[in-house]
């Protein structure tokens, strides 16, 4: 695998091994959401139209996207409803029913459900899809536009942790004037880098000002008995982190999962020979049954008929992280052998010492998550010309990081001359901005962040 | 509350007591499939029109019942697609891919999302809705009728342990003829009698025999080499779980929710004394961190500025089983007071007895589900007249047991005769057919339940 074929073999990894991820990684998600005051609730999926049309830059945004329901059996409804393509004319309207004076802020809510996007683009299993399942969408409200930013900083830094549980790499950068999400003041955005070379957008957060409550007349008493607009965020997250867990992590045998989410974390194989079945067999299933009651998912494949080496095939596909083999010759030793999925090291242990087992499973997340930031740090490319910036994203791939001088004139011909896509200027600080724009020679403001993307 | 008033009453609690029940009851729903080799999936929202019309009994059924959207953005789409109303349409073709032989059978899986349904009729929150969300529905296949079959009486055995977990009363019917599923050979359905003496469907499970698989010829290679057609079953339960729970339960005082699934188990209120507020409050705490290490949800209602007064009649609506107070005169007794939310019981304890609360919860529970049982039997009365059942429904309401000959002539005119609908015949057995059928005066061959129903 790598930047050439990885296409291929991301559709194949998904084909070979059944994706049953999702829960473990929602578990993840919803953990950390509701540890940080969210309240799960579900909205519904059908926006009428108008409600839709009522902000205006948000409907001009999605109206071209947006699937619409025209009938209800064979009669034509009196307005149209469209599928949600996002959840924020939804939401406001039923907050202001709950909203009366600022004791009722601020108000963290989340729902996990399908979004849906008519895409013109080809999809791609994940990555570009016309039903986006289990989108994790929050939505906050608050009394102000301080209490608003400090909630935008808050996810990105939830989104931080979450990323982090699963050993995704990534840079946070503000999006560009020009592809901010329709309605919002400003756009943060995660983007982490594919092994094509390709980024991917893994989540967004938004500070949407108070464009929807004025749309919507989402007022509230302050402090002091005036009324005021209410002050909005959102951020979403979608199946896009699965499919960064996928590509982020997995190699030419197959996924390769951080052991926190892995819905396996060892499969024990039995490696049987004649008149110690039994015995291998107990062996097994004494490990096993140690191993879970410490709280680890095991299982033993015990399928008759099967090689040892069909096995470690099976399983390698389906990333579990560690193998555990037990044969005569452990039997003997009072031993079992340990294969690492990340490394391919195999060493023995003696059997007293499985519990050692939770601390290699940690060094297994470690190294993948190191693995994974080194990955993304040697392809992060700094320079200061547009020609270095193509040739590095031609022959490398990944992030090029340039001066810039902050207008959007030059900001679009970088995207034009290095035919890429501006990522935006960095969030997360340590970038001294030096030299000059290369395109319109002035002193640079800010540093800009190019590659390009799903 | 009672017969004349419960819609009030219902739609009231819904408003004051936040309904943050799904994701318990959702959690036991879960447990019970996962446990029994159900695997979760999620399938399309979204059924093309040239799939949902392939099984002709079904679209009849639900195409003046679905919504049809015709657009994506202004693009007049070239093939219809329909919000899922059920989804056996966008499953068999999926299994189709999967499932090429014996060895892949039977095939046990199930999905949580919402489903639609353009309802003409007035809709109701939970119970009659346009968008039903988390709808539970599992879709078997298998190799023979028989296997089929069997599934089906596992499904409503699995229904019934759901149930009793939840604290729900439920007869089972086998629906007549005329009310069955779309496409079914067999539809078996639980109802449950309402406060009001109406009856609410909460779950069915249906015999598809091998009308889909016929429709998208879902073949498998049988043992002997040749093919033959699968069979099918589906299955589901809606929100109108969480309705029942609910209205079963619930008193004129709010919510009263069965331990297991009440999102807070105990709530402790500290009764404040002046001068001993630092003692009160620390007892309260440690007798929640004992509670809480214990497994139980527990919270400490430390509100400021609000009465011990106010702050039961808040929890008491939210339906929490049990409250612990701890006052001046408990400190020095080192005692707690508990007052039960089913019977209002209220008793002292010593403090170092506080690991009762766990037997107390399961006395509360099992005393809700004999009381909503007994309720059940109460309002289940066996007549062989006409005139006499549609009496006993005009007054008592419930579910009125008749002899039938079993015709669809005779089954049509007792539902118009007594004003009310044909539940079916009992599936849970015990019932004698005896005596002659009201309409035709023939012999009769099954026992028939009517009821009022939502």
């Amino acid at each position: 695998m790598g930047k050439d074929n990885f296409g291929d073999w991301f559709r194949e990894i998904l084909d070979a091994a059944k994706i049953i991820l999702r829960t473990n990684v929602l578990t993840v998600i919803r953990r950390n959401l509701d540890e940080t005051g969210h309240e799960e609730m579900l909205f519904p999926t059908l926006i009428p139209e108008d409600l839709i049309v009522k902000e205006s830059t948000h409907i001009q945004s999605f109206e071209d996207e947006a699937y619409w329901i025209t009938h209800g059996g064979k009669n034509a409804l009196s307005v149209k409803l469209a599928l949600r393509p996002t959840s924020e004319t939804a939401i406001t309207p039923m907050v202001k029913l709950w909203v009366r004076s600022h004791a009722d802020l601020p108000l963290l809510l989340y729902q996990i459900g399908s979004i849906f996007r008519y895409e013109t683009k080809a999809t791609k299993p994940l990555i570009r899809i016309r039903e986006v399942t289990t989108f994790k969408e929050a939505h906050t409200f608050h009394a102000s536009h301080e209490a608003a930013q400090a909630q935008v900083r808050r996810a990105n830094e939830i989104y931080m942790k979450i990323f982090s549980e699963l050993c995704i790499p990534y840079v946070v950068s503000e999006r560009p004037d020009w592809d901010r999400f329709a309605g919002a003041l400003t756009t943060y955005a995660f983007d982490t880098i594919f092994p094509d070379g390709r980024c991917l957008q893994i989540g967004t957060s938004h500070d949407l000002g108070q464009n929807f409550a004025k749309a919507f007349d989402l007022t509230f008493e302050k402090k002091d008995g005036t009324r005021g607009l209410v002050w909005q965020t959102s951020y979403g997250i979608s199946e896009r982190a699965i499919a960064a867990v996928i590509a982020v992590h997995g190699d030419d045998r197959g996924l390769v999962l951080p052991p926190t989410i892995a819905p396996i974390q060892v499969v024990i194989i039995p490696i049987l020979y004649r008149g110690f079945e039994d015995q291998i067999l107990g062996a097994c299933q004494k490990v096993s049954s140690e191993l879970i009651s410490a709280g680890f998912r095991v299982v033993v494949d015990n399928r008759p008929k099967i090689t040892p080496g069909s096995k470690f095939y099976d399983w390698e596909i389906k990333g579990v992280p560690l193998r555990l083999e037990i044969g005569p010759r452990d039997l003997e030793a009072a031993s079992f052998t340990l294969v690492r999925r990340d490394t391919a090291e195999k060493t023995t242990y003696k059997l007293d010492s499985v519990t050692r087992i939770g601390s290699i499973l940690s060094a297994i997340e470690d190294n993948l998550r190191t693995k994974a930031w080194k990955y993304m740090d040697d392809h992060i490319h700094t320079s200061n010309a547009l020609e270095d910036a193509k040739q590095f994203l031609d022959t490398i791939g990944g992030i090029v990081e340039l001066p810039w001088c902050g207008t959007d004139a030059c900001g679009r011909r970088i995207e034009a001359e290095v035919e890429t896509r501006v990522l935006g200027t960095p969030l997360d600080g340590g970038h001294e901005v030096d030299g000059v724009c290369p395109c319109c020679g002035q002193k640079a403001t800010h540093v800009i962040r190019v590659a390009r993307t799903y």
